[in-house]
């Protein structure tokens, strides 16, 4: 962290600054540049509320210089992190990029197991699909609950597709670990630390969706607290931001992809579906997931998306997501993966 | 609703449109146009998903007309609701402006104690700290918890003022009900639809602070969450923003305030320190609030900035707040208020 | 400018950087934290690309420290700028606030002199309308170019106003320097540095707006452009930035009236109508920016906005205006101001 | 055009919006809705204020439905823009991408003929470097000027690659005509009208970049005033756009290539150097660039980033631009294309 003075401010106000600085246990190298002087300071600052500096007298503003997470850095384990999901163990974050597949919502038992069969025989290695449904407005459909929670442990016991499914309280997750091999922590609830902690608790893979509006530091502080709640089995998942463009439900960062991978050891997967909001652009955002880096996708597919009960708009049908897969592969083949 | 055709839609596809929207329960109207057909809906769309119909084969995109919030809405409810809150029922939402001001966090007894007398001298109607912390890092300070709430309901005791308080989890709710006038639900739990529909489910007074990058119909969806459970005290809270402005923490829309004046009957507070991020902004934006309109004021006040345990740098000082105070009710007599 | 290196930098990567600041005619300062090691970098940067250095061998990243504008600043020049405009030599930036009112563009002679007539009654002290106007669209109407100069230069005979106009291009400013008080350079225009620098080679007053997203450096950056060529007489106009929000045209960021007056001694000027787009809420964001301490307003009025040629629907009529202005100047008084 | 009223309009009042519809030239089609009325317009709206409409009384709002553009539409042009540029007429919008690469700026003769020829052996089709720079500061280098255009013309000579640079104002673009290829209007100067009116009046390709904050309308539009000009030559270029994400200069939001693909004929280039900021996130965004189905790319490329004068934090080496060429290869034949 950096204190920056004002132009004009006087030794009694720089060493007020130093002394702050030493009170919350950090040492301080004062440099004087040719207009204003700069005081950096030294040793741990994850507990320090680096605002109450910038209020003593003459600071300009106070610049941090090191991330606050930790055990998602790279710079604390370098090596990367794969997180085997599913009874096939498919390995998030190796050589091998993995589709996972499915409704946005279970809607009903047929539908569902249609559905894991035609993501399944086009390749995909998982099924999404919402038993618990957090919605915008309490009059939108909100899931089918613990009835939906059966009926994707069928689908996962008939297919062999890795279940991943969204808890949105604490309690449903006991109820959720039985059913699903992956515990989704949606965008609206990245900072829900309390479901964090929770998650954090548990020992099964979470695959934690960036916040709509978060900055990645935000991101991967919201994945410290589920490392730092014993559970190392993290995948991120970039779907999109809020921007004002107004073609897209989100705007979909993919620089995202390779700049996580340089700052964390976590995989990450792209949400095309979320992050344009739109079916006929998930095909061109699939692809180019692939070729940023991503471990792989999650993508809304419907068999019949004119009567999805939700997300229609922006849920492909497993036979586009059929004729997808053979050209991901052969991107992922084009930078030395595979799938 | 309205769908809106691409050139060149066959009729046949116009009738497969039509087709959908009888199915929905809703009655079409087309309209030629000289260059491209639409199909305008009528009748209840808000259990529609107005995506499914999107993928509709020449279908270019669905123009919403009307907003899916009902209770919140001055369509239904025509007279502004004033909501009385703590020992001295202050009606928020009357004529009168009213400021809540307090510490980011109850840090211990006398800080909150002395905070709780200076802040009345200077002339607030509530108290505002939290006892539960929901913060960004894992290695914060996350708040003192139940022991908080006890001193907060001491510090009512003694002073009178109103109490306001956040809650992060449902589990909460309970105890924090017995100590504090008002439930804070903040701007990360704007979305989490658990917790709305557990303080709708009590009978106190809720402030909903508007999400980080929340739309305002987004925010009064989420009182409408509360409002459905049948609590009809909410106060809605304009926190500000996240946009590319580098220069605070949030930027403060405060258009938002008149705009929701006019679409709701809820009243308004807004919240300067957050809203900018820096206490010398926050005077300059507590007059403009007010003379914006807004019923009233939520502040961050510190009696010693410097050591706060957090928001340091965005609260100012009770004497900060005595001074700006009397300029705060000169401009509401300006507009016609008072304070 | 703080260089920060990767943990784990080679010192041979450490005097590597160090070599390369010396070469930019620089001082270092090595600074070896706990994780990392930053470079503290001493004396005039302006003329530095940051940039380069990052791309040095294990360089995280560059935190620049100063800001690089000099003339507009604070810390060069303290007294604040005070800007005489129009026949009536009404001085910008004083203790009074100004109130400048006209339509969106001269339409025709009547009009105009019309308008100037019922603005002036109003309170305001000068007129804007634009004879060049720069359109989204190429099928937009285009203003009526030299013969709207000339209704402008006859409607500020006729009142005493002070006549605010935009210029679009180098050449244009001959003519409009002729005719008008000050120099709109429109919110497009912001960046671009052939006019800027045309304008500042004149010692006519200008206008400066805000781009639709400009940051307040990259402002004060195309605000040093004009200083720079030695017009001393540079008015800031804040009017609205674009966000994700869609209530609004663009969302006016009030904060950063009193960020300027802490950064800058220019005068700085709000467009509530621009700022807002919508006529229903430009009287209670002309109240809050004046009440956040902006030196003035600059408002579009128009005698029958259902008619407008452009921009009717961010227009109020003049009778709006005249019950505007006595709200004002008690909020001015308010604050310790007068109008 | 569809004119929204409020709840509660009375005939009257949708009978005076009736009236201002067809004083528009327009005819009306009224809804009555259950909540509300609505009145869809039909015939041109291009020429009507559409904001006029919206301040006639108990009018909500007014959503427009046909996009203001015509001439860069697929609706009335359905065949895809092919552009040829330079010697060796490479065209731009075909089967094979093309990448253009170069420095920010020409610097000096030596640099920039070296440049070029690394950049051809690499593989690319142009040579991008500004002769004239726009540049946030007035302290920053500004450009060679005419001297700069000279030494691009020599590299042209020997290399044989189509020269894409800058136009910053409508005095240079005959010389520029003269020694370059493609001219180049960059992305602060999107909205600048004069400048697209006079390269719309040339019959040299024109590749324009999207504004920094521009929606995918307004960078049509702004194709619209070039193509309205007579010259059908139009090259678009996504380059990034402004959003809170502070690890990247812009946000690189890569839906806007297939949905461009969707709404226009004109070919898109993306340049992933302006779009990340940082040089190591380049390659993995030209690789999703190349799979998102962009017709090409425009690289910053630098012998030696650390010592360029501008933008060397965003600039690549030819060497990893060599090693980057194969696998864009790859890629553009995993999707159907060739390089």
């Amino acid at each position: 962290m950096i204190v920056v003075m004002k132009p004009g401010a006087t030794p009694q106000q720089v060493q007020h600054v130093v002394d702050l600085i030493r009170e919350f246990g950090l040492r301080e190298h004062v440099i004087c540049g040719t207009d204003r002087t700069v005081v950096a300071c030294i040793g741990d600052k994850r507990m320090v509320d680096k605002g109450a500096i910038e209020t003593a007298a003459m600071v300009d503003r106070i610049v941090p210089i090191l991330a606050p997470y930790k055990m998602a850095s790279t710079e604390v384990k370098t090596d990367r992190s794969r997180i085997e999901i599913g009874p096939g163990r498919f390995p998030i974050g190796g050589t091998k990029v993995g589709v996972i597949a499915g409704p946005c919502a279970v809607e009903n038992r047929d539908q569902l197991l249609r559905t894991a069969d035609a993501v399944k025989a086009a390749g995909a290695i998982g099924l999404r699909a919402g038993a618990f449904k957090p919605r915008t407005s309490p009059y939108s459909f909100q899931g089918l609950g613990m009835e939906g929670l059966k009926i994707l442990a069928e689908a996962r016991q008939a297919t062999g597709l890795a279940v991943v499914t969204e808890v949105v309280s604490v309690e449903q997750i006991p109820a959720v670990v039985e059913c699903a091999d992956v515990l989704q922590v949606g965008a609206r609830n990245m900072q829900n630390y309390p479901l964090l902690d929770a998650v954090g608790r548990t020992r099964t893979p979470v695959l934690l969706k960036r916040g709509l509006s978060a900055t990645l530091e935000e991101f991967l502080l919201a994945a410290e607290y589920i490392l730092n709640g014993g559970n190392t089995q993290v995948i991120l998942c970039e779907r999109g931001i809020r921007t004002y463009e107004d073609y897209v439900r989100n705007t979909l960062p993919l620089a995202s992809v390779p700049e996580l991978n340089d700052k964390t050891h976590l995989p990450v997967l792209v949400d095309p579906s979320h992050g344009t909001g739109h079916a006929h652009l998930v095909p061109a955002m699939s692809r180019a997931a692939i070729a940023a880096g991503a471990d792989g996708l999650i993508i809304e597919a419907h068999l019949d998306p004119e009567h999805a009960m939700s997300d229609g708009g922006q849920s492909i049908t497993p036979a586009v997501l059929g004729e997808l897969m053979p050209v991901l592969k052969r991107i992922a083949q084009a930078i030395g993966r595979d799938m």
